[in-house]
């Protein structure tokens, strides 16, 4: 009998964090995965409230993560798939442990902290058979996807030049302050332990590595960085060259202290018969430029928008896309794939586009490249 | 005991509607109603189809909307409350029935064809206790509630015009076309049967007004209108002059054949103090200029945006929240205050911050007066 | 012998005034016309500052214009044309001593306050066989003249509506002001006696109204509209319903106390197959929609830009040019056209694109019409 | 007797000249300097034409800029100064021999191509007690000046990352053409023997480094550049880390092969309280944005914009002014600075405000660096 929809469960994300409400509502816009078990919160109390608003069994409501992923995998209305919101330094073991018992993995970026246990997780999704999605939530709108295609086709010619930028303001007051408590907010983003070797590429620099790969199918090369630290253990503000591996140039710049940009990614792709940008903050629209002629403002939803971005259209043009949906994009490409695949049918290329667990290797790669080469007085690095 | 959780049915909105999934995905952001009855479409095939893709009850899914309000309210678990989201001509008879029932209602706009059902339903509602929302989905955008905040708190001063539009292009191929059939997507707004009296003013143009009026505080005193029917049975484009009741004078434009403009409600408001634009299809910005001073660009979720814009907001700032949020919005009200109204606590003004039916018998006063003037060489009406 | 250079003089604009050193600055771009004589002020101090400053002879620096008009005409080195830059009142009077003496005429707008006055100075020009310009400076934007370009050639279609606006800030405090004296900048604008019988329409209005039949070719068939005065003598806000002569409907707003608006001259056409919208606080772009694509953004100077866009543009896509530069290309096809004419050549429909005596004296119709329907409760007046 | 007026010879810049017309228009804005000697091309017909057309003296008009700079120097009635507008390779013996001869001196930019050609050009000026002037016109809009007002005056506080980019588009046509010479309008800039090591950042790229240093009062402390050249002899692209004088870091991109931008000239500056933004196709704007508030967009010429950029405002806010403008305010005050020299007057910081030709100097020397790094892989190169 054909299945029709999922189990899922969640790893962290109780009821007063951000990320894991995203991805509950995300999951929710198609109706075709339901959550049924969770480990929310090691606080016992914000983890059952959790569990009891969301009416889990009370037997699937577990202290332990590891208890659930032994006991889940060994049911038979077993999770489909486990989702992994919980702090960066706890994914990698998560993830393994779900992986180890057969249980299909979506995690949140970053995927881990080292190469190595990225690899390990990779080679193990591998073995295993399983689905294992790292949610670079971006790459789920539709003008991304759009992008990508335009690349692909070969619209703008050959990539020569690539300019791509994350910057937001929401750390600024780090400059300057002390010590890492000082700033409630930040603080974990801001300690090697929890944060990982770095805190602003690691966190927002990886998606514009993602984001420029994604749409130009090129993966990076090498590249030169300098970051900067304004007296705190992790780096607030990063300036990178790049070189692309068709040869192709580039500069990312990643910022947490630039005043005035809340939330700015933007990619500006430039090819030898035309120029692509995307704006994150005004996600609904694609600027694209062939040479010798007017720029033009790609609308999503409007005819002349094909592809993946048409297939994952959800209301007319001009009523506005945002975060959520995007996040929904990835979890409904994720979600059929995983029924196609519990159903025994074959998956195409754009069944399977979603930010996978290599694409997670690639960007815990970046983060180490981007630290050696500060170290090393902004020397080039090789991937 | 205190109730959590609500139960809701849906009238119209199968799985290939538009609006009814917009709807269904709106009130599962916040997890706190659940769709537990149907009557998606005469069509019964495709009514089975939509009720067991949610997992209905079978006797649950409903051939007919009169029998579903009859039995809902006899059943111990009945609805909480009913969403309509069926073509414009049926919303009277179904809003009637439910509210006659003993059922809290929610419906697309416009509420009805005529001003004496507008009124009906609204005493009817009145006379039941019962909370009737009226889906104008853009008051749900927190930058409208900010904007009508900054209003209320006097930034702008008096108000004294108002310059507000909604174009689109999407029935351009109407003008010219020999007979209301050659257009199959829009031939339903077109024939009087069924969409009503007007059909730009009515689909749009209300949204104008509703918008204006909301943010403003200030209802219409008359209107001078010019229609454009471009040799189809109903409106295609309008520009209407307007007086607001304090005096205020304005123009609001709408339009479904202005190609160049997929969805483009604009709302500018100027006081005595300083002036505010929003832009629908860029809803996370506000733009505020006081006198003598720099335009600014206000953005959502930043701690400057107060109130009710930020008990709303979901994401941090430069995250884009779009439709399906501002939908989510309304519903989230909608949901507490039938929660609080049930579980017998009071509704403050906050509480009650969602379209009502009074709102919907507004716009239905406002479609009338904007075709009596028309036909009446645009002299000024009475609202 | 080929004349290559005029000799011209100037009516106000002493060294204090703002739109004289506009008109000197423009001239001055080509180097074709030297300023010989002049009677800037009726102070006759400021008057033989400025004459003095650009190194006039002692006997043409005039106290009196109508001397100069008597004067000059004998001479035989004498004025080929006259600019007049005097306060509105004047411009009639002055326009009409020098066409009698037989001199070509450039005149700030608006040409007069009288239509008959209008239609007198139009037949006197045409007798004489004398080139009068009215300086409607925006249609010297290039891409004013691409906007022309593309309806004429048909690349949006017939014109079916148009929404075009000039808002303004800098009066917001006449509003509530007890008497035309408060505000010392704006005084001579809100005196009747000096202004004429409108202040906004006759402004800035009227720049609406030209930018709009310049563009489109159409004039207007009839106007609906409604001013607002907040106490003052002249009008400070318009909100208009426009018909053209073709049937297209539309609407003009015209403003100066819209705070957040500097100079918002904003022209939207929409036709069958297209639009195209320009914003003068942004000239050197034109935004063109074609039906069922994406909006472009032409740029001034590029080489798809063709016609008198191009032939009058004077630097580098991307390196802006402002309002100087849209006057010096009216002086330029002003100077031209006179040279070509005192040289016997004949001049083509291209030498003759400034605006015209006709212009002016339909600018002057608009504000009459404007005033009486605002008087007769918004009733349609014809044109 | 006070001097109210100056005299200027030229060299370069016949009628044909796209800069040699935007010089001597920005000069006749205030009509205080009068063309009276030049030497415009070695081709004598196109020479004669010029000064003819300018009505010069018959023995003013000179073959050869030796001769020009020779003769001038002797007479009564000599220049005051001579503006430089050759090919770049002729720009340091040109100014070199007006400098010679005791001649104030205005130099398009680059000044000279080697580092010591510009200290002994720096050196001659100061020992001979001239005003030279290199002609950065950018710096020349007054919204650069307010920008540098905003960062003296602290309102951004302490400057601690830059963003700037210079990106064009119309070199594309040179990527994987053959040789140099199938782009005849580009082909004097790809040569080095005219154009110098550097195309791109000679051309444009200077202009990055002067705009950031001229905004932020820094000057660059290191620079590690990576350059593309396609192919072609001289650079089309580069992207340049950089350091700031007082630690800062930054990216500076400059290219010619970025289809999509015209003149894209942008640059941003982030501090510890604020951040300002230029965009110079868009000039009349200056966004800033204060730490915890609402970017707010300043425009041109309202009462908030203070100092330079009041002073040198011409047209009320609102109508746009251009590149000729901002070359016109940078003459304005040179020729106002020389003026008051000459008429013994001292000379304050603001008379000095204009590009100096320490600051060509700077430029010379970053450019050298540049093409350093390039070679030494992207290594840290000191300025």
């Amino acid at each position: 009998m054909q299945r029709k929809k999922l189990r899922y469960g969640m790893v962290g994300g109780d009821l007063n964090a951000f990320i894991g409400g995203v991805h509950r509502a995300a999951i929710s816009f198609e109706g075709k995965a339901f959550l049924v078990a969770g480990c929310f919160n090691p606080d016992q109390s914000a983890n059952r409230e959790c569990g009891e608003f969301y009416q889990l069994a009370d037997d699937r409501i577990y202290a332990d993560y590891k208890e659930m992923a032994e006991k889940e995998s060994k049911r038979e209305d077993k999770l489909d798939f486990v989702t992994i919101v919980t702090p960066n330094f706890l994914h990698y073991q998560v993830a393994k442990e779900f992986l180890s018992k057969g249980i299909n993995v979506v995690c949140e970026k970053p995927l881990c902290f080292e190469l190595e246990e990225a690899k390990e997780l990779e080679a193990l999704a591998k073995e295993k058979g399983l689905l294992f999605c790292v949610t670079y939530g971006y790459s789920g709108f539709p003008m991304v996807k759009l992008a990508k295609k335009l690349v692909k086709d070969g619209v703008i010619g050959d990539i020569i030049n690539v300019n791509a930028e994350y910057l937001q303001e929401w750390l600024i007051d780090d400059i300057g302050a002390g010590d890492i408590s000082t700033n409630k907010l930040s603080v974990w983003r801001k300690d090697p332990k929890v944060a990982g070797i770095s805190n602003c590429v690691g966190d927002i620099g990886t998606h514009i590595k993602h984001t420029v790969s994604y749409i130009t199918g090129l993966k990076l090369k090498k590249i030169a960085a300098k970051l900067d630290y304004f007296g705190q253990p992790l780096d607030l503000n990063a300036n990178i060259l790049v070189e692309l591996e068709n040869g192709a140039s580039g500069v990312f710049c990643s910022s947490q202290v630039c005043v005035g940009h809340a939330n700015g990614l933007v990619a500006r792709i430039f090819g030898t018969k035309g120029a692509i940008e995307w704006v994150q903050e005004d996600p609904n629209y694609l600027k694209v430029t062939l040479k010798g002629q007017p720029p033009q403002i790609y609308n999503r939803g409007m005819g002349y928008v094909t592809g993946r971005a048409s297939e994952l259209n959800r209301i007319p043009s001009g009523h506005p896309e945002g975060l959520y949906e995007a996040f929904a994009n990835i979890y409904k490409t994720y979600i059929n794939a995983l029924l196609k695949k519990i159903n025994g049918e074959e998956l195409s290329e754009n069944d399977l586009d979603f930010p996978t667990v290599s694409e997670g290797a690639e960007g815990v790669k970046f983060i180490h490249a981007v630290i050696e080469s500060n170290k090393k007085q902004s020397a080039w690095v090789n991937l």
